[in-house]
């Protein structure tokens, strides 16, 4: 099984803009490397690259010794994968299921794999399609340590960075949905700071580079944030919860006062609010995240 | 009037965390400051470093050619200047306010200078308070130009980039506003993430290497976004929104499976729902914006 000394082999599941860029990649890189999309006619300009198309999941999946799946979500892939023919035809091959969804499912897919003797380890791409191939592509994988050393020369071949966060087949999903916690908040942020500065005159081009300069500051505090809240110790010295909820409110007026629904800082407000109400004024940020992770 | 052919004169009032490093930075500089706090006590340090104390506002006023105004918000920045004795002792000198709150409250206590012989400029600071006096400063600036070009160089005392985005007074304070809007927002997504990943036994340490991944590709896509609003485009190709959605659904699923309230995530997901609902499902983050935006 060792994928070393042999061309290796991959079959690739789902071709949107994240699958057809993977397929790309191993494509490129020499790879025989077959394909498969639900909807039929995704795979043309790839076969034209020199990938195989397969007219079924299970002859996709028996083209090749390792499966990579990337669709929508766990639906979607439960749906191609746990059908009888599919898993029939997977047995004693690996699956790496880069699709995206919650630890859960990868946890509620692994447990049927190993019933069908299908190899299993989860994944998560954490940059876009056009980063794929490239240095800056960066995957996160979990799963049984052995099997991820099998396949972690192919997996190179995406580019990138490749890192294995442990055994337990729920953790890549895990990072994965915290981290695009992040994301999509943080983009929640800027569209409404883009509707709000449009309002008082001010163009997204005036705006962006300010808002480059606040994106500048987010990683540092994203470290620090994480040792107050490791340790427990939460400080508010520089920025205590109550100059912070002060700055929220006049984000709210001002927006609202402009007819701008603001859902998303209403209720990041009232977290502080709560947490504030509960004695923890003089706190840092990191204070919030104790409070939301308190068993009520 | 001019700061350059004499020692400047600066009153500083309001000695929080940043008026107390807003003061340093002018006593450090050189400058003859006079500091004022509403609740006495807090100028020991200051006065030490050489600060000159005043008893009263009027009279800290009076010491200078420009006050600069640092306190929680206008409510507290009103309450200390639209008093007689202050605006009397005002009359004819300059004040640069660098209070956060809206941008209506700028204009306001503008018109008030204005009517009080008072020359006005607004400002905000976008660093924390040990950037004070560093070249990682970030200030902003609106009002007169000329009344900006005057005090620019006594301003420059205190570091960092000056930047003077126009003479509508509520300019600074509504680039202020937006930016707190990224800034919070973004705080909120990653104590929320930090919440749920501790909930997958993930610690605040594990995450942050890869919360710093995610804020420093949120620069170039500040700037991405910003075009495409701008210009109207919205494009999706890369990202669209019925896959964003279907993210935000994992990240409330998966906290809500572990008891951790997910109100802001709730509020972003609503958004895209509802511009989903609209027919820009295909279309990319920056419609979200537009959609907040319209006038209903």
């Amino acid at each position: 099984m060792s994928t070393n000394h042999t061309r290796p082999t991959v079959t690739v599941l789902g071709l949107g803009p994240m699958g057809r860029a993977l397929a790309g990649a191993f494509v490129d890189a020499g790879v025989r490397t077959t394909v498969w999309n639900r909807t039929p006619g995704r795979d043309a300009a790839l076969v034209a690259r020199g990938a195989l198309s397969a007219a079924t999941a299970e002859e996709a999946v028996a083209a090749s010794e390792l499966t990579v799946v990337c669709v929508v979500n766990y639906d979607a892939s439960d749906a191609v994968l746990r059908r009888a023919e599919v898993a029939a035809a997977l047995k004693g091959r690996a699956v790496v299921n880069l699709t995206a969804d919650s630890p859960d499912r990868a946890r509620s897919t692994a447990a049927w794999a190993a019933e069908h003797g299908v190899a299993y380890l989860d994944g998560a791409i954490m940059t876009p399609a056009p980063s794929i191939g490239t240095p800056e592509a960066v995957f996160i994988h979990s799963g049984p340590a052995d099997l991820y050393e099998r396949y972690a020369p192919v997996l190179a071949l995406l580019g990138g960075t490749h890192t294995h966060l442990g055994e337990e087949i729920g953790r890549a999903a895990g990072f994965d949905i915290a981290l695009l916690d992040i994301f999509w908040t943080a983009m929640a942020g800027y569209v409404h700071a883009l509707a709000l500065a449009k309002a008082e005159g001010i163009s997204g081009r005036e705006l962006a580079p300010f808002a480059q300069g606040i994106g500048a500051i987010l990683p540092p505090l994203f470290a620090e944030f994480a040792e107050d809240f490791d340790s427990g110790s939460y400080s508010g010295a520089i920025n205590p919860l109550t100059s912070g909820v002060s700055t929220m409110a006049h984000v709210v007026h001002t927006a609202e006062s402009h007819g701008i629904e603001s859902g998303v800082m209403r209720a990041a407000e009232g977290l502080v609010r709560r947490t504030i109400a509960l004695g923890h004024g003089e706190d840092g940020v990191s204070r919030l995240a104790e409070v939301l992770g308190r068993r009520h």
